[in-house]
């Protein structure tokens, strides 16, 4: 990650926050007054969101120095001091807000991430997040689902094909859904269908998907379906699963979990910034 | 609110999920296939968001209808059918997911305000929300909250001057900071002071405070300063307020209570778009 | 004031005058060439936009030095170097114009306002702008007030209530329209009422307006609503006030008179940038 | 002159006054409010900006009627209704400062500038307007001095070779400049070459240069090169000219006189939009 | 394709040929003459880019009349009417230069993918384009080829892996090369490699590559290397493959030939718009 | 040249060829892996766009180091190393196919320019291009030609007024049109015509054109009207004109000759990034 590529979105986070500055700070003090701060946890979890807190000071005023003693991706207990950040008080203050709001989010998801990710210790089995995102946090959150050991879905409607349930309402059948996709898009594309018995995946499968979903299905069901499939195509399970339930659905030898609930409700992580007294 | 004034950011969305199209459907659905389909909610809740998501359709496509049941604000039950779209399968199909992301998002904020302000019916007490908002999504965030019944605090840090205790670390007394604050910013502007002890705020309220807040303050305390107070200034009361302690903090004859996890750490309702069978 | 806040206006201004580059200057002067110019008085005034004039330089050429004899705020006498600027001849000659369209307009508005503020030495009275400003530019020129001594009224109808006549003929009573503001702003959101009479300022002051202002009122019909009010809320006078009323209004005690004419009509400060010869 | 082409200017300016709506109007005027308002003159002049006022309100509201009674380039007396406006009673509030910002400006630009050409009548000189114009701005006050009934000069840098004192400093000779100029630019681009006396005039027409200028330059002086010139090429006079000394310049035969206070030091008009009792 | 997709290059295209709008056309013929042209063929070709020149004219002026004779993808001979525009002559004198120069590059680009798509009627083999194509261009050059009867690889670096000859010598084989990208990207991502021989053929296929490239071959080579692979996964062939080396490349039942010159190097093809004599 | 103009058109061809990162190099390439390439030509060609490719590395990533062996406007042989980058193997892997687009297309105009310009050596005419640019490139494409020792004609519609055949069918006549545009366009701007035979030739050339164009016209008429215009006025010659015409058309004694092949069917030219083995 360049923490430089999510520069937009956290410009129009200092807009928002700051359209006309920060009154309160530029006012009362002093603009050569120096402080330094650090970025404390609250509670334990998963570093995410790091890089984009220090890229925040970088950009309100390039000379506020930035040490991190814990990388994204990294776990970390209570207590733990994340960042230093020295630099003048108007400064820290200006930013203050804004690193936080990227910090505890990003956090909270690859902590929650991470969760999920050791229930399946030992499996195959990988946790794959969606397209639930928050808009325009959307590069950021799956960034944050990787650092927390998840692998990330299709990025967008316009990176993979993918037949659900809407779509076969729509079309005569699977089988000539998949192929008019193989037709028309680029063969770099892969194709994935959402199923929901065993013969919907047979037709899958025969006609050319590339991967299958199986979606709220009960787990002898998905068991019928993987022990048919025998690795032929990768399979993905999707469907507000629980973290109580991921590890009996690896266990059937499951490829992928898609689990929404990443990045749709998550809870920031509390983080907090703590000035030093002088 | 007028719908057109989110454009930028239902745009951002559209965007970052459409970069090049939607290639599944673009591909296998014929572009004049018309659907119709129903926003059905999974669970009750409060409803903030359906001018979003009608905007959504209306950028994708004009010819899209869109027929709401439900306006921002009011409550509805589990299992209703909270809009009705009509138009071409595709357009419909594209804007589903970020149609979707907005509006339970939205709904899942306006509800949880809805908690905070029932808890405090017969009160004069009123929810406030914080900065501690997504960013690029504080404006759609505040709305919610005010959907919910909830008042919005400042919008942003040029707005109005609040005196926190990082800023108190850095100049000489409550008093010198409020003096030079009146005589910096302009008229129109406001000052709130975050006190901790019934002294700083006196020392506030005489320096000319127009509000103060009470930070992680215990009840005692906190009856100690509204009383001595007596309706001179309204009195905020801040800092991981739970749903079970609004009321006796309100019973205190406080003015506000800010929560930041409305927006911090909201959970998105369950609503969904149900294609109907053709 | 960070000079680089004011980016976007001075790159359009560029942008404006350089659509493709300066192609005088381009084609008949050595890339090579170096000169030294100097920014000369040629009329008294009050400097504001001399960090702007910098940053056009710093913009178009990082390697332009500028090195400043007068800082924002501070008088000049006429005849006096106000800047040495140096780099390559062709750098200068496009910054030239731009720069002086800064310096000239703002140095214009701070030289009159100090005018205004110098009539009222020794009262309290504050003298404010207006959004009278030219589109585009107005954070510059509030800026340049606040260098010629002046203070900002609100910087646009986002950040203050303010109930002025036209709205009177719309609502039912001040009354009603004070509640009616303080009900749905957020609470850091200030009031004021512009009134014609001391009935009127009664209701307003009563109802829990913030502030109150005359609008071309008579001296004696001000004095007995100033009288009456006895500083429980700041009162501001308006109207197409001219430098020699402003002092027998301020003695009457009022807090603000402001002054459109400050930015909808200034004069350019004659500023010349004069090249040495070499 | 398409209003449309001027909606970048527009949109940044209600952007400025309205970043976040107008919280007056739209807290205390019921949406369903509508009203009348007349454009007002408070003195006489020429109308310039009728249409960007127009556009302005129909950027904030299509619905809002705006019916003209004056044209740009008119004259028009004090007390004229120069134009009416329907629509709801927020919407015109939104759009009143804004749009009076755009017409005093642009209609006492034209005002001035129809003076100095009432000055030229029965001469075949014609009045230019300068590079002196507003950060910004330029499109539009360039806009209304046609409607005063001038000229413009050239836009931009980039539209037409002008070689000034400050060139002049720094090449060989003008006849080396102006051949350099004519070999690189493109053969679409004019030359122009100012000069201070009868032997520059001359050395710059030989070379080939299309127009002179004649800065600062007494009488008599312009007189002896006007006369050499015999209309070969435009000759044009610059520098502070007032507006007594124009028709005394203008009888020597000059082409153009360039006027640079049309837009460096502009009175707004005074016009106001009067709400109608309901 | 929806013409609107396009809006930002054809209002970049605009932009660029009339930042301060069209000075001979609005300046000499009357703002209400109204004209009517023809868009005519000067040699045969296929169509691609109508949809685009009607959006030219549409954007310019909405009330303009745009009358297609020749859909995207058709055939025509040389002296065909292809399209039909009615509209204020100026309006029509606008958009002439803008829609010619889309319509004729992509018309190129069609007509030059057909005679590849044409030399290989019978056979399963596929035209391919590249990334070679015009900065900011790409998606309408794809558009075009598309139109011509070619299919689309790649959009850009971000929605397929290719490992390519300069990666090869970047890492320690093909087969560790394949395993990483298999286990970092997201699983809805395609994995192709570029081969020179058949153990690297070989090895790729088994390390789990999707797709493979024979790149810069001969023709005995090629047919080894099809012999083998048999239809597991699908086989490229690129490297400056010339028109009449197509068929002979076809018939060894490769899938893929990958053509850069369709977009590097295209030739506009001869259309104009012909005024209608009034 | 200052490539950072070209920003703009490099950061969107960025943008467009990785919208979200290169999966394949950042996934299979250690971030720390450095590489060494060389720019090499396969043909020998004129050199335009160097400055350019250098840019977008920079762009990119500021450590990259680009040494230039030739410079933009320089001729170089078949096998030449252009210039020489060495930067983090993931840098360079990024920048290649965009550096080459900009690169190939940018040396095949300069090559294909210079070889008309070498056609006319010994004669006074010029090369000129026209306005048949792709859209979005026509400032580099220009550039180009430049580079291959072309001139520019006007950069587009609003530099300089150019009367053409179908101005001509709307108007009433010559005369009239080219006095309109004088009387309206600023004294800057030039008039052309487009004249079809010696009659139109001369009313232009009486009526005040300042350069007239013969379109389209026989070897013999474009020397009777070569030879009445005895140099009063530029005279260009336009229309189709291919490389073995230019010299005889010079002979007549033309000033210009445009050519619009030369920016609307270019052919790329081939130059190789190629790697060196570590």
């Amino acid at each position: 990650m360049k923490a430089e590529e999510f520069d937009p979105i956290i410009q129009a986070a200092l807009r928002e926050d700051m359209p006309d500055g920060d009154i309160t700070s530029e006012n009362i003090i002093p603009s050569d007054s120096r402080s330094e701060a650090v970025f404390l946890s609250r509670e334990e979890g998963i570093m995410a969101g790091i890089e984009v807190a220090k890229r925040v000071f970088e950009i309100i005023d390039p000379r506020v120095s930035f040490e991190m003693n814990c990388r994204d991706g990294q776990p970390f207990r209570k207590g733990t001091v994340l960042a230093k950040v020295q630099g003048t008080s108007v400064s820290l203050l200006k930013g203050e807000r804004t690193a936080l709001n990227f910090l505890q989010r990003l956090s909270g998801i690859a902590t929650t991430t991470r969760q999920f990710v050791e229930a399946l210790v030992g499996t195959k089995t990988k946790i794959l997040d969606t397209r639930k995102t928050t808009p325009g946090m959307r590069i950021l959150e799956k960034y944050a689902v990787r650092m927390g050991g998840g692998q990330n879905h299709r990025l967008n409607l316009s990176e993979m094909v993918m037949i659900k349930d809407n779509h076969l309402l729509l079309v005569a059948s699977i089988k000539e859904a998949v192929q008019m996709a193989r037709e028309k898009v680029n063969p770099g594309i892969k194709i994935e269908v959402e199923v929901t018995n065993l013969a919907q995946a047979q037709e899958a499968v025969s006609a050319g998907a590339d991967m299958i979903m199986l979606d709220n299905m009960p787990l002898a069901k998905m068991k019928t379906v993987v022990d048919w499939v025998q690795g032929r195509v990768p399979v993905e399970v999707s469907g507000n699963v629980r973290l109580e339930e991921v590890r009996s659905i690896a266990s059937l030898g499951v490829d992928f979990i898609s689990v929404g609930s990443l990045t749709h409700s998550y809870k920031s992580l509390d983080i907090a910034l703590e000035f030093m007294r002088g």
